[in-house]
């Protein structure tokens, strides 16, 4: 039995001679400790220098939307969360704690988010159901001095993105032209249609359970969220299902949690060279040889066993990275696809392939590029601040 | 600049080569890690054998009474849960997070500690400012599912009362026959009157900055504890200043907060072979030389460069390896006072002398005998609440 995944270690060591340690002990412990203490009391952000909050994350779960698992309690999500802190430290040299919490309620939740301050750099919100979590990340980012990210929202939205922009350029299809429908609402779909919208995608319809979801309509919906879906897509007003939504679009992105909801016939129905990111976790919207089938010419997954994995491990622990190394607590839809735009020309032409169309997720050269690319972002946003 | 005394390591390393590594992250991440998720969510228990949890312990603090410094606010309290954090590790192999948080109210507090049991195996409750912390520590113990343990309040009683049974060996008087002043009513004067009490010690006058704490005293009675204290002390009803009840007295312990408010002259007051503990940090009650001058015959400090150190770093450490590895929530005062004989006990009385009472942080013994403590006297608990 592994009995977990991380531990702490120190970054100091308390001399070994009986004689010695106790002079060490003084130093990083009382009474030396006391001057670092009172100096930080002065002036909060020298936390950032004389303790560990600069490298720290805090990943909090209240483990009600755990993989494709559903509502598992904390417990049951400590061993993912020990994972991603896995996955932090390797790929971005963070500390990343999992605080898998038992509390569902969401102004406790933010609550504790506030709480923890202190002691973190930024926050990873994870695996909080839908649509709670968005008003809790949107109300987190306003309240916050520490930047918040949510990986089933930002992170997910930015890899698909990435690699929509290299399947596009395989197909010379534009963005600005393009049919897009998204199936499902939650965390990853409202992340994916916002950032869509930013990189010019204009033609979106993004359905759920009832089936496309537009202005005014009535039955499910059940958040605000929804409501800002259906006023800023879907400008026709389309009504039906996901089937009847789907015929002569050019995109076909699933986040909806459901496995095989999409058949060959569907894809048949689509445009001419469709594209397929069929993302749910374990199982696909449709199988990427049903879909190849169907006549995709792009086809990704969630699956790291198939081609054109959109892996969120891309993402979060250089984006992290970067916002920890820059200090800064905004993270808008502009930054988001700065940083999408340069992972996918991490992969050049020579190297883009139907079925290479993402970076793996250990590719030494993402965390520069994302750093420099969310820098300079930072940069325009204050500039335009300042006009 | 250190920027931190700790960081979180990885236990599992992720395959080199680009064909491996595929192999394991699915094995720690996703997908593999679905099925250790979903079989913690049938049995929360589970996460002790499957996750950090077995190992881990929350240091939580609010910044309120930070060393002697006072209410220097969360973020100046993270390099000395740091440094505790640090001899969480080297003394009892503990992964221990500082969690600082920017809450000060006493129900939220509650509902904070509540909130990351999930992820932890026990709590450490430090720094808190008395009485809130009292209550504090009480509401928890009975709701938690995991051990909590109050260094101020527990650890500072039992390693004092370590001290003071050598003390008394030394000096050929007995805990049952002697009469104890406590300068102070925190917390650290409120577990030792408990320890003192429960170690059979029947004869104990509390002071605080009004004067003796007596029954039914009305001025600054401000907490249920003290009034506790109150009734539980002072049997004669004994009134007026620290220096009127010093009077006659065997020993002395402070844990005031406040330095110099012992003179020569009231240690000459005393009975004979006075024992003087004066703990507050950095200030002590008295300095030793002055104390000895007075007549002390035993003195102890809470500081490192003097003889007789009473430092809680001795105790949390083993006490928690201890709680984790036999996995109770129960911590009454008997087992409090079985941990500190036994740490008495490994002073033998070949080495005991006036300025070694009490053994040496880091002796490797001690882990081992607080651990088989605890365990019988746990054991001593079960049974007497079968019959």
């Amino acid at each position: 039995m592994l009995k977990g995944k991380i531990e702490i270690h120190n970054r100091v060591s308390i001399a070994s001679s009986s004689n010695d340690k106790s002079d060490t002990l003084d130093l990083i412990y009382t009474p030396g400790v006391a001057f670092v203490a009172k100096k930080i009391s002065t002036d909060k952000k020298l936390a950032y220098d004389y303790t560990s909050k600069w490298n720290n994350v805090a990943i909090v779960c209240d483990g009600t939307r755990v993989l494709g698992l559903g509502d598992i309690g904390p417990e049951g999500a400590i061993p993912v969360m020990e994972g991603k802190s896995v996955l932090f430290k390797v790929l971005g040299g963070i500390n990343a704690f999992p605080l898998c919490i038992a509390i569902k309620d969401k102004e406790e939740i933010i609550r504790f988010v506030k709480a923890i301050q202190p002691v973190f750099g930024a926050v990873n919100i994870e695996d909080i159901e839908s649509p709670k979590v968005l008003e809790i990340v949107e109300r987190l980012q306003k309240d916050l001095s520490i930047p918040v990210f949510h990986d089933d929202q930002h992170g997910t939205a930015i890899i698909a993105l990435a690699g929509l922009l290299n399947a596009l350029r395989l197909l010379h299809k534009r963005i600005d032209s393009i049919r897009v429908v998204i199936a499902g609402a939650g965390s990853a779909g409202y992340g994916i249609f916002r950032i869509l919208k930013e990189a010019g995608c204009s033609n979106i319809v993004v359905t759920d359970s009832v089936g496309a979801i537009y202005k005014n309509r009535i039955k499910g919906m059940d958040s605000r969220y929804k409501k800002e879906i259906g006023d800023k897509t879907n400008s026709t007003n389309l009504s039906g299902s996901l089937e009847d939504v789907l015929k002569g679009t050019d995109v076909f992105i699933g986040v909806s949690g459901k496995g095989n909801i999409i058949s060959k016939d569907m894809i048949q129905s689509m445009n001419h060279d469709p594209i397929v990111f069929a993302l749910s976790n374990p199982d696909p919207e449709i199988m990427p040889s049903d879909a190849l089938e169907g006549g995709a010419r792009v086809v990704a997954t969630g699956r790291s066993d198939f081609a054109n994995q959109v892996n969120n491990a891309v993402v979060f622990p250089s984006i992290l990275r970067a916002l920890l190394d820059l200090r800064v607590n905004t993270l808008s839809e502009e930054m988001l696809v700065s940083v999408a735009t340069a992972i996918a020309d991490i992969v050049d032409t020579r190297h883009l392939k139907y079925d290479y169309i993402i970076p793996k997720v250990d590719d030494p050269r993402i965390i520069k590029i994302v750093t420099d690319t969310l820098k300079n972002a930072i940069q325009r946003h204050l500039e335009r601040k300042m006009k």
